[in-house]
């Protein structure tokens, strides 16, 4: 209820801002945006942006204006957020169970290219049921596993009884392979980076090989993140990429390192929490109003944007704790902060509204549409 | 928009409720409200809980139904969320900064009884500025350190200085003291917290008397949390109780050890993530659909319930990673399973929808109308 309502109006000045807000940088986010085009222009690799960042079409329009092909999504329920807000390509990087959930998924196929994954034959036969009497066919890519030991088969022959089976199944077709290695994202050097995707694209390679000799073509190679995509992108193997957080960057990917050994700098902070000081009760400690559930702490905690003498040093479920590291800083009950999260993803889902921010004044409201959007 | 639409009927069979799903087993919750409230029957001590825990005013008017004389709240939308859903009584256990929040709070001085707290000069002129031109009286606590060294001041003069600047302030009146000591709850032996509540009691003790000793009555001591509540009950100081996690319990809760050494088995787990197998790649592994977004790990990692040799492992985003220890548990895609959170209050902050269980059926859906209540 609370959640619904704006903290923000267009054409009021930041520090109006009602706090906790979710802010978007629109210069440095515009940056990420025209940076990553840049990138992959001229590489022949499509991009699909992870819509699980931002949970928002707006966003997802910006990035398709900038050449990406659709997005990725995790859930039926983002899918439909992203499906209703315009986005006519939709990649569901997940296995989807429940026939009330494949319904859905299977409703948008008929306004939009819908595609998602399968890693047993109990999805293939799932979505099969409910494609195949609603004479739709939908893109069933096969998840690999490519390193993370989490969702998908080993390569080679389990891929291609999974591949035949979509081939055989009515209302399906084998789209290609889901080969996300989400465990590269955040390993430090480059070095370490690089090889965990060598390894992946080995596994790509054994598959693919493994299919070509038995008649079936896979037409599409998809996964990748912030920390690694170029290194899939120059793969040659690779023909789709999935980065979300870089429009956003936070704390985590912000310590991976560059080959210099120096954080790699590449894309900028985009994304804050403005949050207010309540307390101040000592001269090295102040309490901000973003705890837990303004800034999760799954991948570390906050940092002060510009502030590098205010440590955000403990969180609890609506208090943040600033120690005061230099005792000349002047700040004030009432003094506004922004907040670089530590994790993106499951911050963007704490808020229903974006507002964005250039010099200094508040220029847009996005709505956060698939804001808790888990089914 | 998804977040919206509730993932069960009333009726539904458990097994078809949609999943991740925030549930509630009626039977243990009604215990655990019970229990409490026989608990505290005859001490003379009022109880308030904490609605941060649940964000919902049908939970709060089924603990005033037992006695509770209100709610606490941590946000101004949380207070708006329990005055709409019928809640009289309402202290805000916190600073609030900022004059559209404070305006807010003394248009619910309107319709219903509300207490809020400053630790700072700051915020008494802030309150009284705007409940003085609105012809209201808003209670003011001073909010006392008892050594979560978080917000609050020191006791004694500091306390004196400040609740004498209330009286003297049109529209405000002296409350008395928010004297919760948030570090002593997850200590987890009963001496540690036993020892961090008499330092809390004396630190109070010292300030009452200072403020007797210059005319200043103190109606009200309040504090305490479901870790510690029995000693500040039994302390013939405090006067209210705060507790709130006592109606859910969750892992971090649970960990909390009695007098022989054994968890302290007080309240049940009634709060659960309802979550479905997506993928079983290997004998000793599956997936869930619920990661960061659904169940925080802040406090620790969820357990699964009813089958200890499953272990919720590992989270991402949007998955959750179980080890299967026994080779014979026979699990598959598909199936069900209940999580008990870490933590229940940032867990219950990502639902927008309570589904009551009893006999296995969903017998009631509460909506959170606090959910996401940060300002």
């Amino acid at each position: 209820m609370n959640a619904n309502i704006p903290p923000a109006e267009i054409g009021m000045l930041l520090k109006n801002v009602d706090t906790p807000a979710l802010l978007i940088d629109l210069d440095a986010f515009e940056q990420n945006l025209d940076h990553m085009a840049q990138r992959l222009e001229g590489t022949g690799v499509r991009f699909r942006p992870h819509a699980k960042t931002h949970k928002c079409p707006t966003v997802a329009l910006l990035q398709m204006a900038r050449g990406a092909v659709g997005v990725c999504c995790q859930k039926v329920g983002e899918a439909e957020a992203m499906v209703y807000g315009g986005v006519r390509d939709v990649l569901v990087t997940n296995q989807i169970v429940g026939d009330s959930k494949i319904e859905r998924l299977v409703s948008l196929a008929k306004q939009a290219r819908i595609a998602v994954c399968a890693d047993d034959p109990v999805h293939i036969e799932a979505y099969g049921k409910i494609a195949g009497v609603n004479n739709i066919e939908l893109s069933v890519l096969v998840e690999l596993n490519v390193g993370s030991n989490r969702c998908g088969v080993e390569p080679g022959e389990p891929v291609l009884k999974l591949a035949r089976l979509i081939e055989e199944t009515k209302g399906l077709r084998f789209g290609g392979l889901q080969a996300y290695q989400g465990g590269a994202q955040h390993l430090r050097t480059p070095e370490e980076r690089a090889a965990a995707i060598q390894a992946a694209v080995d596994r790509v390679i054994d598959t693919t090989t493994h299919l070509t000799a038995n008649g079936i073509a896979c037409p599409v190679i998809t996964g990748a993140g912030t920390g690694t995509y170029r290194i899939e992108a120059s793969s040659t193997i690779y023909t789709e990429l999935q980065a979300g957080s870089y429009i956003f960057m936070d704390v985590d990917y912000a310590k991976n390192l560059d080959t210099d050994g120096k954080p790699l700098k590449e894309f900028e902070h985009s994304l804050f929490i403005y949050s207010t000081i309540i307390s101040k009760p000592t001269s090295d400690r102040a309490v901000l109003d973003a705890g837990h559930k303004a800034v999760p702490i799954d991948s570390g905690l906050p940092m002060v944007a510009d502030m590098p003498d205010l440590e955000y040093a403990g969180a609890s479920d609506e208090h943040g704790k600033l120690i005061l590291k230099d005792p000349q800083r002047n700040i004030k009950i009432g003094d506004k902060l922004k907040l670089i999260p530590g994790h993106c993803d499951p911050t963007v889902n704490l808020f229903d509204w974006y507002v964005g921010i250039r010099n200094g004044r508040v220029e847009s409201l996005w709505p956060i549409t698939a804001r808790g959007a888990l089914r």
